[in-house]
């Protein structure tokens, strides 16, 4: 892009997160009983933020709620000390007259929590994804940042608040996840300039990152070796088979959910540019998980054995024996890295 | 401490930098022939720095040499597009007028590279560890950087020298290597700053990441999977053992040298104090590695058993069979780990 264009689009996006911002804290200063919600199973950034979030409200004497439908991550419960974040299904008591929903592209997203949504409630939407809807009375879109805490630090400090070690924290680990500890392209170096000044704040990165990516439940991490050590390599070396089978749940002690993240080693073996992982979790279905590397795209095959998901994501069943599946899937990955697909 | 002691200290500290600096870049000014060095088996921070010095020489129309006792490990090969740095012992041509030694605490430890070095070469030390020795005509330490990279950055600018795209990338692989990607305790607003204007420069995080981090020959990653399936733990979980045999590499297809690192991944489990590596590769022999968390010390114990190293890193040799050696550990770091030793 042209510099001075860049230039005046960076203007353009600071005065509307400025004009945007104002109408925000205005609502907020005149709302009494806010209720902070996001997409249900929350993520580092939608956890990170609503905490940060909730420690403003507090120190502005506000009521406020955080809720949640699915568990905070068992790795990101350091990051709540004082509990804020409550996932349990209750009724009483909950009566906002204003909704803050951050990271959640649309309203159904947020799960049980849209209950306390009153029709006329007005809501302030706070987000990074494209595909956001736009359904707050205020939308706060911002589809350059990183993460949503990057907006939300903007926000609080927008009249000079400077948040605390906890809330340092909170905003730390919300952009260190969502850009893969600085890893992703969406990683940008004012979202890096932020960081720094949350490290002056009391962030504490050897905490944030020990706990997120370093606490491992032991059956997990058998698990992980287990399907490592048999992993397979295909069409000369571009595709990795990643198998885990019941009876790997068992011997290791692991539970289903710490498959999660298993399929992305396949992508860490140089060369790689697909991973498949087979799940043979019940005998008479292989459940197939796709990853791939940019330039290449999954979604189709996905699709043809009645799948979804995204062009770098994605999944399906296949009946059939774990070997037959392996064999099918394997001539029409060659025909996609073959490019004649 | 003190805000105005840290204010004071961070103020002459950038005083002394500066007049460093400037006698540094007078010394490269005033010589023709330069050779860059490090210490032997250089890592991320020595060969960023390095480059970085390397791009900023050819732009000074300077000739110079990059030499380096040992390999430049695989995965970082990469961040040198331009074959700077040669490794190969060579004996012609080379004639240097100045020495820059970079990340490496006595001369000694230039191995080979030291026999370029005469007697009367000025010598620029640049470093940050705190055992540094001073050895130089020129010495720039600095214990509060947490890499080299930053030094060099600093120096290079010092008259508004801008790096190009290669030489962001190797600085920025540089400080994310020796940081942990910016987990470590040495972390600083500083270096993720520096990160920041690096990432404007032209580093690219997701291909250093990736290389650096991502980026397994297949046979190493079946070794990491098969070491892990069989981790055991020990002491109420506050012990974790990790064993390799030759059997294990002799499967995989691995090398010996893909064992390192393999040890860190016993505290990566949830609860677990210290990790120890057993390897058995040749049968009247077990090697045992150990790594413990902050607030505990293993040198002691491989002391006992004729070893050596850090207080959290260490190592020994132990006769006996695997199970034998694995049992008579169990007792020595039951009273370490309860505090009666």
């Amino acid at each position: 892009m042209n510099l001075s264009i860049k230039f005046m689009k960076n203007l353009k996006n600071e005065i509307q997160s400025q004009e945007i911002s104002k109408k925000i804290i205005n609502l907020i200063d005149n709302s009494e009983r806010i209720l902070i919600t996001s997409h249900e199973n929350p993520d580092g950034d939608s956890i990170g933020s609503q905490l940060a979030l909730g420690g403003f409200l507090r120190d502005q004497k506000k009521t406020f709620w955080i809720l949640n439908h699915g568990n905070v991550p068992d790795k990101y419960k350091f990051i709540d000390p004082n509990g804020f974040i409550q996932t349990e299904e209750i009724d009483v008591g909950i009566n906002p007259d204003l909704v803050i929903v951050v990271e959640c592209p649309n309203l159904n997203r947020v799960g049980w929590v849209k209950r306390f949504i009153g029709d006329h409630t007005p809501i302030i939407n706070i987000d990074h994804h494209q595909d956001n809807q736009n359904f707050g009375t205020l939308n706060f879109i911002d589809t350059s940042r990183a993460a949503v805490a990057e907006m939300i630090f903007d926000l609080i400090s927008f009249n000079g608040y400077i948040p605390d070690r906890n809330c340092a924290n909170a905003l730390f680990l919300a952009i260190y996840t969502d850009t893969g500890r600085f890893r992703h392209d969406s990683t940008t170096p004012e979202c890096l300039r932020k960081s720094a000044r949350l490290l002056e704040l009391g962030a504490d990165p050897k905490a944030i990152a020990d706990h997120a990516y370093y606490n491992y439940p032991a059956p997990a991490l058998k698990l992980l070796g287990m399907v490592l050590s048999k992993l397979e390599l295909r069409l000369n070396g571009r595709v990795c088979y990643l198998t885990v089978t019941a009876d790997d749940i068992k011997a290791t002690g692991a539970n289903i959910a710490d498959i999660e993240g298993i399929i992305d080693y396949g992508l860490f073996v140089e060369g790689v540019k697909v991973s498949l992982l087979f799940k043979q979790l019940a005998d008479d279905e292989i459940r197939v998980g796709f990853r791939c590397r940019e330039g290449f795209d999954i979604l189709p095959i996905a699709r043809q054995f009645g799948g979804g998901g995204h062009h770098h994501a994605a999944g399906c069943s296949a009946p059939g024996t774990l070997e037959c599946v392996k064999i099918s899937m394997l001539e029409i990955l060659r025909r996609m890295l073959d490019g004649s697909q």
